[in-house]
């Protein structure tokens, strides 16, 4: 899809900044905000510029002029909206049979003329393409014979280097030796889930979880052991401990930060007690971090991998979500399960294409990958703010959004009785994808939910599609109710 | 590994040439050969370099002067040498173990320092690794984008384009909707496994067969069933026919063209006959072709899916031994099985890098490849004989050696009694890898069995090579006995 780009005027650019800090927490009720001299100065601007946009915030009723003090928070901000409810989940193993329905969900989803939202990814625009391909292309041309070998072994040790240095920066030691590079952050996970888990075994997961994850299992025939995350704390480490004590798990498989799709992102303090728990039971964890470098604040949280002593951490990663999905360069960090990753990554796919790794490398070294990032992640906290106002505004009342720190998706509870699948077909046919919340859990919960990609920018067309969205959820909340209540568990169909 | 290569003179060259036409049966004993004047003009060479060669010729008794005739050859060309045997497998669904063995294997032959005898993988100097890293650059910089998509889908669509013309080429109609690509063959293979089997399964391997093959197997819990294959005729079809009788075989997995290990191409009638006799069982077939585009005579072997029907046969191919295996791109044409493959292919690795895609698509639009294949054929044929020559004159009586029709590596029978994996440990210590015959079977058969790599260019450094295995065979021929027969069945160790 191609879609028009609203450049907004500097004052509304200059508001929604204000706003952003209000929302993230960054100013409470009642604080100064800075003075109109000082953002003059921090954003080179002018200070009719900047009275015009605490003129635009004050007709909201989010700031007030206090005289010969300046601007302030208002004392009456819109009281905070609920988030989406965590419904209870059943922790029992369950056979996995997701991919018939998420086949149906990006079956139409993927064309050309339909508004994304279903899947979570950036649009094309955002990522540093052409800085990306002449690294790629130098790669290439610098020593050609890299096509000529297969590179078996753990990957281009430049790029191991880098990634090594990724993890040092924000105080996880990784040596580059332990660093092997994947096909994606799919292979990697793949290759852990095979690492540790047989055919009938159990593997812990979130619930709700990427349905990819899910996918995995079915294929493999593991089944899965769905364990309660809210919006505000990620995984229920209670109810973890309760599925250990009961069954034997052979892995818990989550994403620490900024989880897909309710974009948790779990306190250190959680981290620290998850690795505890799994180490009282002997049971690894596989870490998907793909997400991880893309929060709002300047903060990278830490991989779970940092709290790990005894090599029960797997942690996997990607560029795909923050630099370029066409890479398919991702990396895993098998801790204890070393040997046996090294021969499955052979035996799957023998090595990933060394010319790739040689070019992503290169970009990483130039110091090109952070300041990409500085620039993805104000576009996607931007992006994700004016999507969440959008729902709320265009969406039945009972709709809860939560508000992630990172990453680029929202997840929305409907109202009760609005069934996603239903408002999914609604949706397509209108040309608007959507993910529907079912697919993410291996007991079909989440049945009036709904994922929401926010990865383009802005614009009257997302901005239209937002509208029609709401107004079919409006439409399907005002229908004569079946009985069936959120949550409900009936199979995904 | 730096080979020097050893540039003959032009009188060597041409009586070798000479000398392969005999080996490959272009001119039969008592047959005519080309006149000198003929030579003269097809090599641009003098009249006494012609001469020369034939003299070198004479003096190893295969060519006699006929005065005022011409030069004939000899009909006292050395009798056909022995093939090695195929010896009788156990017809047994086996739990595969191999993995630990092919690791032991590779973990040293692998040093920059050793002779690579050990992989069946051609010198980096073979493939036109300049070209196609210019095509690879072109790719990047003509379409950037291509790093920011996933790419889902089948691949791109001028490679499956330019992939369906070659299977035209040959008389095989495949569509380019039928093609879907893959990180290499191996990733192909494992698709097409898990697409047919389970855990516990059985599926039909040849044997010997290749130990990646094996290791798929292994790394999924699947059981092989090997059944017998010769250098002659390629797998055993009546011995095939009573292993589909007597157990519930799920595929059968092989190489019909150049084989790996033992290098034998089945006839076109083998391959009908294989076809109608699978249909017959509802069995699907994985071919592995990743050889075929090797050749020595002209013409490619037909795949056997050419022959097939019902869309029993999965075809797997990769450019990586013909072109560069830095790519990690091959094919899969997963017939009946499609939907089931494309669903794996996703939760595999999701999508092949794109950008790689387009430069191979490119290369091969523009006639490169064709023109690639002609020069590298030649090459391989002309080490391949030099090879087998250098064995036969280097190894202990009672060596056989095969003689395929492509590719680029030998199947060696050693003298009952010399073990393979002996062998491996003293050439390693000598700076020389090889490939010890048990990795090849799932039941350790072929214990005096080697797989000598012919992918790199003849040199002094490589004679002597084989000089020093031979003679350590020759060792350890004259050692005493233990009792252990060939084709013995301990377990692979």
């Amino acid at each position: 899809m191609k879609l028009e780009t609203l450049e907004p005027p500097v004052y509304e650019r200059l508001a929604r900044q204000v706003e952003d800090s209000i929302a993230q927490g960054s100013f409470l009720a009642g604080d100064r905000l800075p003075s109109v001299r000082q953002i003059c100065s921090r954003e080179r601007v002018s200070p009719g510029t900047v009275l015009q946009a605490f003129g635009l915030l004050e007709s909201k009723g989010l700031v007030e002029a206090r005289p010969r003090s300046g601007y302030f928070v208002s004392a009456a901000t819109p009281a905070a909206a609920p988030l989406p409810e965590n419904p209870v989940v059943e922790a029992t193993p369950t056979e996995v049979g997701v991919s018939d329905a998420v086949a149906r969900v990006f079956k139409d989803a993927s064309r050309q003329d339909v508004v994304p939202f279903g899947a979570a990814l950036p649009a094309e625009a955002l990522f540093p393409t052409e800085q990306l391909s002449r690294c790629v292309a130098a790669a290439a041309r610098n020593d050609p014979g890299m096509l000529g070998r297969y590179g078996i072994g753990a990957g281009d040790a430049h790029l191991r280097h880098q990634i090594s240095k990724r993890f040092a920066d924000v105080g996880c030691r990784v040596a580059e030796a332990e660093v092997l590079i994947t096909i994606g952050a799919m292979e990697a996970i793949n290759l852990a889930v095979r690492a540790v888990a047989r055919p009938g075994d159990i593997v812990a997961v979130e619930s709700p979880t990427f349905f990819g994850h899910l996918e995995i299992l079915e294929s493999l025939g593991i089944r899965a052991l769905p364990v309660g995350s809210s919006c505000e704390h990620g995984l229920d480490l209670e109810a973890l401990g309760q599925a250990l004590e009961d069954y034997p798990v052979k892995a818990v498989l989550q994403v620490p930060s900024f989880a897909n799709p309710n974009g948790s992102c779990m306190s250190p303090q959680r981290r620290a007690k998850l690795v505890s728990l799994l180490d009282d039971y002997g049971v690894p964890l596989i870490e998907d971090d793909v997400y991880g470098d893309l929060p709002f604040g300047s903060q990278r949280p830490k991989p779970v991998l940092a709290w790990d002593k005894g090599g029960q951490v797997i942690s996997c990663g990607s560029f795909s979500k923050s630099l370029g999905p066409g890479f398919r360069v991702g990396w895993i960090v098998p801790g204890r399960y070393s040997e046996r990753v090294r021969r499955l990554k052979y035996v799957n796919t023998v090595a990933t294409p060394h010319v790739l790794q040689a070019g992503l490398a290169d970009f990483l070294e130039r110091g090109y990958y952070e300041r990409h990032l500085r620039r993805v992640r104000q576009a996607f906290q931007t992006q994700m703010s004016r999507m969440a106002e959008g729902i709320r505004a265009a969406f039945p009342e009972g709709t809860a959004v939560n508000q992630p720190a990172g990453a680029f998706f929202l997840w929305v509870q409907l109202p009760d009785g609005v069934e996603a699948f239903d408002l999914g077909h609604r949706a397509l046919e209108a040309g608007i994808s959507i993910c529907p919340g079912p697919v993410f859990c291996p007991q079909g919960r989440f049945r009036n939910y709904i994922r929401i990609n926010c990865g383009m920018p802005w614009s009257p067309a997302v901005e239209r599609a937002l509208t029609i969205l709401g107004h079919l959820a409006k439409e399907l909340s005002r229908q004569p109710r079946t009985g069936k209540g959120k949550g409900g568990s009936r199979a995904v169909g």
